[in-house]
């Protein structure tokens, strides 16, 4: 229900004329932690990385998953994720972690996420994710905070 | 490439008469170190789950992973992950994490896995995994052994 | 401080007499999620193991630590840790891991865990572990309700 | 016995002099995968922490651990901890992990390290580490190659 009415009122941005200049990049290290028996980076782990990167990327734009969560009750929760496993990274590999809006709107918001080597911008791993805005309490829908949603489209 | 031409060999086993009978369910626990700061299961750790139910499944059907590796070279990895996160699993609750086959044949299975409450059997999350059989060593994809293929689909 | 006065109430039970009747066990299996580019139990994960033993053995005396805090506005927490990593543990061991007493009184407790190959009963990895009792919305030390200490001294 | 016998040949180091110029700091964050329900750090995070620092220090000596194994079939484990967990650290706090020598030689090196909150210098939790260096086929320990120890010994 609630992803069919939803207008996207930013869709395309990544997608489009900007795929080349992703909106936030995050710099990382791969650690031993990352890592499973293969030496490559345990797949459960990109969710991890890209959930750094949003983290840092609402930061950069000047706001803080817990004050949201103690002064307005908000929390954002993944809903949806569509993962591509695409090339392995390995230990000590140097990643990137973009952050795009694909769209959104409302309560939902649909993000591009890409994880590369550093290196040599091989794409290890895309990630769509629907990220909805919450009632920290009841865990109901809510819509973005007008700022929130302000800062996020401005900059894109 | 790959993923138009496989031949659906036991297709829609789940989707169709068995839905209510999952090809194979684990029992688990929820622990301090599945939670996130919402008291939830954090959303990457459902993949772990998951992972651990297609090991027991394989283990159950007479296949050890570490062995396929030493003595075939194989492995199996996760090439494409699609989890809808619906409700919430918290601390202490029991959870039934099932695997089944939605679609496969050649080197790659489509796994509907499901993530369940057992005390009122609420789906928490669902997934629908690609799992590619791989060289060990090279990572490329080659085919699944027939007896590992045939055990597969004699059970479900 | 505490450290130094608190009374050893049932200090020893492991030590001496019932060193090969352990107070609690956990039977676990090891998955990759647990395993490090060794193949063996990445170090940090044994403390995770100890801590659903130590959860279990608490629920196997009739306390859950969610209801605790709720209730009991208290929480267990760790406040030390000296851990001997003996022997690897790899990917599918079945494992059991221990708990006993060793020490403890008022606000603190002792706790002895051994985590071991079930085939064989090697010891992989060894903890004392000092679990503290606090007000779970300050963090203070407090003593330890009557009732949860009378269970795990009469059952020890 | 091994433990006994080594000759501590740059023993103290951090305990005396240096203590307030400790050998290296690795800058870090604390993101949601790391805490816990209580919204902390969960506890054997903290181990993660530290073997970060552990191997941006190596790494700023010119040290890569991966290709220490493949090129000398080495490896660096972990043989005993001693964790004591002094206050909280809390999502989105910035953290400074430290890593300094306390003694060492042949084939064991005991490190301290500190995870500080960087914004007052709080100390949340310290290890006394000991690190072993093996064969990284057999697990045996073997003697620190005497270009590492060097650099080693240099720098602190």
């Amino acid at each position: 229900m609630m992803h069919k009415s939803r207008k996207p009122i930013f869709q395309g941005a990544l997608m489009s004329e900007h795929e080349d200049q992703p909106g936030f990049c995050l710099p990382m290290r791969v650690y031993y932690e990352d890592t499973d028996p293969d030496n490559m980076v345990y797949h459960p782990n990109y969710l991890k990385f890209m959930e750094r990167a949003r983290i840092e990327w609402l930061r950069s734009l000047g706001f803080e998953l817990d004050e949201l969560r103690r002064h307005e009750s908000l929390a954002l929760v993944v809903r949806r994720a569509e993962i591509d496993y695409l090339r392995p990274s390995l230990f000590s590999d140097r990643l990137t972690v973009t952050v795009a809006i694909h769209s959104g709107g409302g309560a939902s918001l649909d993000l591009v996420q890409e994880v590369r080597r550093t290196a040599d911008a091989t794409c290890c791993c895309r990630g769509q994710m629907r990220i909805v805005c919450v009632d920290a309490q009841t865990l109901r829908p809510r819509r973005f905070p007008k700022n929130l949603l302000a800062a996020i489209t401005d900059v894109h």
